[in-house]
Parts: structure tokens; C-alpha cells; sequence
């Protein structure tokens, strides 16, 4: 059964690494259907829209997305865009690889980061000339939602340690957030003992002291939508940026899958842009489509390639992107 | 004219880094006149109440107030507690000190985060059995006020670099959160303009890759309430931890100083706390009455004894709370 994936490039880098990712996906033969699609600043500037409906209706109805990044429109495609593939979660893991210079060189954690509701929820009013209000909104099905995901990662093995019983821990900020992280924290820890999987939590603030301290106390991380923006972020400062982030959008029967990093409009058509978040974003694709092979095998190139082949200049090299997207496809 | 001071030592080590701050206080034989009263688990624990009314109309009388930790119960005292002396912003300054084992030791930032709005305000409401909502809070009124504030801070040389010229950044959500922190972001860069302030922003998530990679770029962060409690704390991670930073909670004619640290109930009670984050807490009390000098010399005594004084456990030393207090006011 062939599996659609819309391709997005979008603005800057977006146009780079994204071939780069498609060439990585297009060498295993794999039954996949390429479709191009346009969204960004660039479209909005040709069109009128960042997001054309067709676009949004192309990925709703896809297999999968493989998104590049958006300039100043990025809310404005991202956001829609997750609602397109049905997105619950956000897997956002965060690792220091041997050979990339890194500020916590143990750092290895993955983010299971709410994905509809928090403060993104959007309802935002106007209330007066001084005031304005955002109605922030957590349900308990979301929550048990992201915390049976998360049960079902860690007990499949797929977080940090590889280990089923590894559990995780709940960041959030219940102290002062009493009803809507209160209902949170208490959905996803229930769900963590229903399912038999160790949990424990962090008030976000203290996280965020003490992932900088010491990341290797951390494994698999559940946050609310905001929490798990800011706190991945943070994590991705200590393995050395955003360069190598990839990220998945996970839904029920569709996901979309995206590198953290944004356009980087100072290198932006040189073609030396890094494009291994793109490329672990499609390592992500393979595996949520099922290839799980394949996308260990793109990872383990990734991580050969970052250890001593060649790199991009945000790496201290000089390779271009298709010398070390060469590199990768070499080593699958 | 004898200026109130309230001294609330509250939970855990609380009980030992309070008396050493007031200590240092007493050193200068100003016209202070020092009142106790209580708060926290233990207050709860004999009274029923984590906050009894006595303490908060004692605090809300005061000049000023020092408090040193509260555990279970924190949110229950801190967060009434910046009401009753009327604070808008919260001052947390990290600074990483010569001859004290920091992740960055380059890192010189103080944090002006919002104290009144944001998420704190704390509407919430149980909607169903599966919804709650947290209604957030944004006014024109405090966020101007915050960036006068700002603004004055930059202009008395305050800032990390000292330097009137300096500017602040403006971190916030408001790709996001278009309307509150859009009306944030708005006023505080209006107000920066309108008084001739340098201010540059960054998205709040962005920010907390920067910081870890490159903190000598920041100086004053200007933040909303959330944004400023969790950047403030991954501040500390960088500079080796919440032990040494203290926090001023600004109203207009009252002020409550506080350590940013917790009660660290594995260590209370053996004497053995680090009193360095209450003492600096207790210099800010300073600078707040006027006592400019003087806040000045407790500073560089600090900095005095955490290069070549005695050290507590947390610092790899073995000294006690009382050789170090002893010491700050030696070196006074
Ligand atoms: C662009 C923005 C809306 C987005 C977010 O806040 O989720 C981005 O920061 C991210 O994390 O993917
Ligand atoms: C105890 C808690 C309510 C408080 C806050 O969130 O403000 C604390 O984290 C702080 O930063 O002082």
C-alpha cells in the first residue's frame, strides 16, 4: 500500500535540508508518494496566505508530513498544521552526539510534549483598553491521552535507556496552577500506575535548574504544550543547539515531522546548512510509518557521519549540505 | 526614622540562613527594628494555617520583609505574601562568582520578571469533570509599570555590565500568545522607546536555547510572570545551582527579599546550610531602604569569602552557616 508523504519545504533552510531528508527516504525503495506542497512566508507573499487551504487539506489527507521550517509565519503554519494530522503529541528527543561539542555531553532525553490544549488552546479576548485575558484549557482525556503514549513508549523501549521500566517524569507546574496542572499532573500520574510505569515529577521551574545540573537523572519527559517548548529548548542548548533537533507530530493515523530549528536566514541559499534535523525528522517518519529498520539504520548513519565524516560549518566544518547528505546515504 | 522589619525564617533551613542574614544586617547598626513572625508547614502544622492573618498584616505594615524558605506550603505563603506588600516585579539576579564551580561561570543576568499577572493571577475553574481553565491575565497597567521600572533599573547602572546604556531584552510568547503577551510585548518595548532604553526580545523558547550557549550576551531580562520564574531558574543552573541567589520582590513602598533556594530538608537543622543567597537577599533589603553603601560592602564581602573564605558542603567545603556568616561580617 503506497503511503502519501506531502513534502513542505517552506522558507529559508526549509529548501535545503528537506530535499536532503527526501533523498535520504527516496534510497530505501521503499512504496512512498511524494507530494509537493507550499506553505510560509514565501507563500504568503505570492498568495496572500502562509497556510493555503490546499496545502492544509493535502496534509490532512497525507500518510505523513515532512515539513522544513517557516520565517515569520511560522505559528501561522505550524499550529494548523498540527491540527491537520489529528497531533496529540510532540516527540522531541534531545541527545548530545560523540563529536558534536556540547555544553552536557551526557544529555540524552526525550520530550513527550502535550500538543493541543495549554495556553495554545488560543482563546485570547480583548477585555478592555488596559486588559486582555488567554483562557488556558487542560482536559483530563488529553492528559490520559499523552500519558498512555508515553506508558506505551517507555514499555516499547524507546526512550533514552532502551529499558521498558526506565518510567518518566511529569514536569509541570501544579503549585500555582492548581485546578488545570492539578488535573494534569494527577490524570498522567493515574495513568502511569494504572499502566504499571514508574513515574515521578518536577515543578517546571526546578527542572529547569536542574536539567543544566545534571541531564543524566533525566529520561523521557511529559509536559504540558508550553512547558515542553521551553523545557526542549533548554535541552537542546545543552547538547550544543538546535541544528540536530528533529521533532514528530504524532497523531492517530497521520503525524507530521519537523527539525526545531528555524530558517536560519544568514546561510539560507548557500547550500550549507546542516541537514541532519531534517534528517532525523525523516528517521522519525520511517518509524512512525512502521520502518523501524530503516530508521535505525538513518539514525546510526547520522551518528557515524556526526562522529567523523564530514561536517557543516555549524559544526566548525566546511561541507556543503549535499556533501554531507552524501555522507549519510553512504552509510545507511 | 526606625524602618519595621519583618523576619520570617520559616520552614527547613529557613531557620538557619535568616538569623544569619539578620546578623549582617545588625552589623551596621542602622535604625532597624526587627519583628518575627511565622509562616510556612510548621506554622500550618501547630495553627491550621500556612499564612496566619497576624503574619500577613505584620508584612503588609512593614518596610520590608525577610523571609527564608517555606516547603510544602510555599506557594500558600509566597504568593499571598508579594500581594501584601504590593509588589509588580520580582528582581532575581544570577551571577556566576569567581572560585565557585559553574556550568557558565560567564553567566551575569538579573531577571525583572512581572509579579502580579500572567498565569499567577489564578482564575481557574473545574468546567466539567473532563475541563479545566486557568484565565490569564495581561494589563497594559503592569507591564508598563514593570518597564518603567525596567527602564530606571538600566539608567542607575544596575544592570549586570553597570553601564547606563545597556538596554534589556524582552523575552516573551507572543507568536503564541498574540493578544496577552502581544499587549506585553507591545507596551514594555513601547515604554523602552518612549525612554529612550535600548531594548531588543526574544521568543521565551529561543531564549532558553540561547542562555545556556551564550549567557555573556544577556544583561537585564525582562519577562511576564511564568516566563521570568522559569528562565530565572535555568539561570541558576548555569551559575552552579539555586544557592546563591537571592530576590527582591519590589512594591512600592514595601519589599520582601527572600533566597530564590527552598528549605532543603535533607540538610536542615545540622547548621551546615549555605546562608550566601539570604545575606545577598538581605543586601538587596539594603539597597531597597537606602542604604546603598551598604548593600555594596555586603556584596563584595560575599564575593570576598566565596573566592578564598570558608565554604559550606554545597561549595565542597565543610564549614559551618555560622564560620561562613562570621566571616561575610569579618570581611565587612
Ligand atoms: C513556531 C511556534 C508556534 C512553535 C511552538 O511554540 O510550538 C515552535 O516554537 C515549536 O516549538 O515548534
Ligand atoms: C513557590 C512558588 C509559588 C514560587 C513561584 O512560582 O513564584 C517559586 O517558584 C519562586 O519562583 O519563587
Amino acid at each position: 500500500m503506497t503511503d502519501e508523504i506531502v513534502v513542505i519545504e517552506g522558507d529559508g533552510i526549509g529548501r535545503e535540508v528537506v530535499p536532503a531528508a527526501v533523498e535520504v527516504l527516496e534510497s530505501f525503495e521503499l512504496d512512498f508518494e511524494f507530494v509537493a506542497a507550499e506553505a510560509g512566508d514565501a507563500t504568503k507573499a505570492a498568495t496572500g496566505e502562509a497556510l493555503p487551504a490546499e496545502t492544509y487539506d493535502l496534509v490532512a489527507d497525507a500518510d505523513a508530513t515532512l515539513f522544513g521550517a517557516a520565517g515569520e509565519t511560522a505559528a501561522d503554519v505550524i499550529l494548523p498544521l498540527r491540527e491537520a494530522v489529528d497531533s496529540f503529541v510532540n516527540v522531541r528527543p534531545a541527545k548530545a552526539y560523540p563529536g558534536v561539542d556540547a555544553l552536557r555531553p551526557e544529555t540524552d532525553v526525550v520530550f513527550l510534549r502535550e500538543n493541543t490544549e495549554g495556553v495554545y488552546a488560543g482563546h485570547e479576548d480583548r477585555l478592555s483598553d488596559d486588559l486582555s485575558t488567554l483562557t488556558r484549557v487542560v482536559t483530563s482525556s488529553a492528559s490520559r491521552e499523552l500519558a498512555e503514549y508515553a506508558c506505551e513508549f517507555v514499555r516499547d523501549g524507546r526512550g533514552p535507556a532502551g529499558d521498558p521500566d526506565e518510567g518518566f517524569t511529569v514536569a509541570h507546574k501544579a503549585n500555582v496552577m492548581r485546578e488545570t496542572d492539578g488535573r494534569f499532573r494527577e490524570e498522567v500520574l493515574a495513568v502511569a500506575d494504572e499502566r504499571g510505569v514508574d513515574a515521578d515529577e518536577e515543578l517546571m521551574d526546578a527542572f529547569a535548574t536542574k536539567l543544566p545540573l545534571d541531564p543524566s537523572q533525566y529520561g523521557v519527559i511529559v509536559c504540558p504544550n508550553l512547558a515542553g517548548d521551553v523545557l526542549s529548548d533548554l535541552a537542546a542548548g545543552l547538547v550544543g543547539g538546535l541544528g540536530l533537533l528533529p521533532s514528530a507530530n504524532v497523531g492517530h493515523e497521520n503525524g507530521l515531522f519537523e527539525p526545531v530549528h528555524g530558517t536560519a536566514p544568514d546561510i539560507a541559499g548557500e547550500g550549507m546548512a546542516n541537514p541532519t534535523a531534517a534528517v532525523l525528522s525523516a528517521a522519525m517518519l520511517l518509524e512512525y510509518l512502521g520502518h523501524v529498520e530503516e530508521g535505525g539504520r538513518v539514525r546510526d548513519a547520522v551518528e557515524s557521519v556526526l562522529a567523523d565524516g564530514p561536517r557543516t560549518g555549524d559544526l566548525g566544518g566546511s561541507a556543503t549540505t549535499d556533501e554531507v547528505t552524501a555522507a549519510i546515504v553512504d552509510r545507511l
